[in-house]
């Protein structure tokens, strides 16, 4: 506990923000530097002081990096470390719903040591027969976000079409598994051979295509879809969008989680064929994950059984060493990842 | 009753379409013509025939002049009258449902009379205790429209801000009259100031503008809703969904009902800010009269109270005899009309 006394003061090495970003992230917009930090919290504060195991590569970071972001996240803070959703370890606490040896995922610090103060989205972890990297993605914010937005937003049904952009991506390879198990007919959408084997091999789908290779996006999802999609589970935005409008069918609903596609642009692409919404009489719903962690212990009730009996399977594609951590990051933005991106900090 | 016998043969002034239409529609797009008709129902026919009164123009019928429609709707033949909703008086039936006398309103064709085979649409008129052409707006398909996308697609709350654009047309200003019934905070863009005049006066709304006027739409929706927009009701699509986006509230609403400034378009304008969906958390959704019909009783019930009150009006434009109907039409999408675009063919 927090008793005052001068604790340990040791190496942190920390990745911090350089500017803010226009374009595309670079690796060069962050930089790894070490200071120091001292282990204990300091006396009368009700901050959390924690080791950081594994860091979350998120693309509402990217939006972050921009000077103004419109989105309700704050800007990062040039010369200060990144921030982000991740698994650390308590090693000093002076706030009562924490102590020592606990182990918590939330938002801390792009660095070995995080002291934190705004401790509202920490949460304790309950469940340890999961691996711990976990809770930054099947069990965090990722798939949260895909329980919510697949059960909750997209009011799905058995033998529904469904479709999802970036599918082997944090959130969408969980949202295919869900539909999956309830009956529904799945089809992806990825950025390589890899990735699409991925989705057809180990995590279930139906089918599954490189975006990239389909020079006529409309023909694709007319091959995959002859009678159109229920449901799209969009993570891309810009012409993807406006393709799957085209092909949506009647009555069916778009679950707007993300649009990666836009982050890195100027100028985003105008969608043209909003009319379909008209039409088709379209739900189209955008969605954050922060409306719904209400469900956060129901979420857990439904998906750990699914983890124990191997009925969801999750694919990591992890980064070591926290010097890795800006590469990771930017790769996300140019589809180097295979799956959930994470860093490995220190393995507990 | 249509008992056989030969019937009165009389002279019938019909609208034609002339032939497909790309861009916007003229009046030479159609031209009127006489005809003849046989005033009784065939025998063994179970058609009705029915002497039409007033005639409804509607945005959606600019859809129905091209060629191709994707809207569920379809074509237009050349050669053929227009068809459209109307009022018209039962003259003879060979349907169990109707007889002769019986006033109705549904899909008619645009001439002084009309044999009528599919009547799935058609509706007796109970109320006459209001104009009949209101049957062609506030008591017909408009004002269903504006019932079910204000109280069923915008789930509005008392107090809330809600913007509605072409405000004085045949459904916006009863979605206006509706939301202050409720409480709302209303304001209404039109494009003239004899509009916007009527808006402020004669429909109640708590302000409104000439977005014609406004260079700066993105400024004018600030200085009319320094708080932001809870819901807005869309008639007009393009770049006034585009910054109206801009300027929505979390949680916020968007009724897509229409979306008249793209119908005329070669290739609709690109809505570019469509990431606020995410950001703001905003439920967008397309709908169309057709799935709300039966909700017609209870709409009539809360209504018709309301007119007898004085508590809703309803402002009409109503132009006199078929040959004026293609013009009536046609102005629609200039923007013509103030209020309720009506062909006032015959009175009973």
């Amino acid at each position: 506990m927090a008793n005052g006394g001068v604790g340990e003061e040791v190496r942190n090495k920390q990745v911090l923000f350089r500017d803010y970003v226009t374009g595309f992230p670079k690796e060069s917009d962050m930089y790894v530097t070490t200071g120091t930090i001292n282990l204990r919290v300091p006396e009368g504060s009700n901050s959390v002081l924690v080791k950081n195991l594994y860091l979350s590569c998120d693309p509402v970071m990217r939006v972050r990096m921009a000077r103004v972001t419109f989105s309700g996240f704050s800007s990062y803070t040039p010369g200060s470390p990144l921030t982000g959703l991740g698994v650390a370890k308590v090693l000093d606490s002076g706030h009562p719903d924490f102590k020592a040896g606990d182990l918590v995922w939330g938002v801390t610090g792009w660095e070995e040591y995080s002291l934190l103060s705004g401790i509202e989205s920490l949460r304790k972890i309950q469940h340890t027969d999961a691996p711990l990297s976990y809770y930054t993605g099947l069990l965090g914010m990722p798939g949260m976000t895909a329980y919510a937005g697949f059960y909750e937003v997209c009011t799905p049904k058995s033998g529904e079409y469904v479709f999802i952009s970036a599918a082997s991506g944090a959130v969408g390879q969980l949202v295919g598994q869900f539909a999956k198990l309830l009956g529904c007919y799945v089809v992806g959408s990825a950025g390589s051979k890899e990735k699409v084997d991925l989705l057809k091999s180990k995590l279930g789908f139906d089918d599954a295509f490189n975006y990239k290779e389909e020079h006529d996006l409309d023909a694709a999802l007319k091959r995959y879809f002859p009678e159109g999609i229920d449901i799209y589970f969009e993570n891309v935005g810009g012409k993807t969008l406006d393709v799957v409008l085209l092909n949506m069918r009647v009555h069916g609903r778009i679950a707007v989680c993300g649009m990666i596609s836009q982050y890195n642009l100027d100028e985003t692409e105008g969608v043209k064929n909003l009319t379909c919404l008209i039409y088709k009489r379209i739900h189209m719903r955008g969605f954050t994950v922060r409306d719904y962690y209400h469900l956060y212990p129901k979420f857990l009730e439904t998906v750990m059984p699914y983890i124990r009996e191997g009925k969801v399977v999750y694919v990591e594609d992890r980064a070591e060493g926290l010097e890795s951590a800006p590469a990771a990051l930017v790769g996300l933005f140019s589809g180097r990842n295979v799956g959930k991106q994470v860093v490995v900090v220190a393995r507990e």
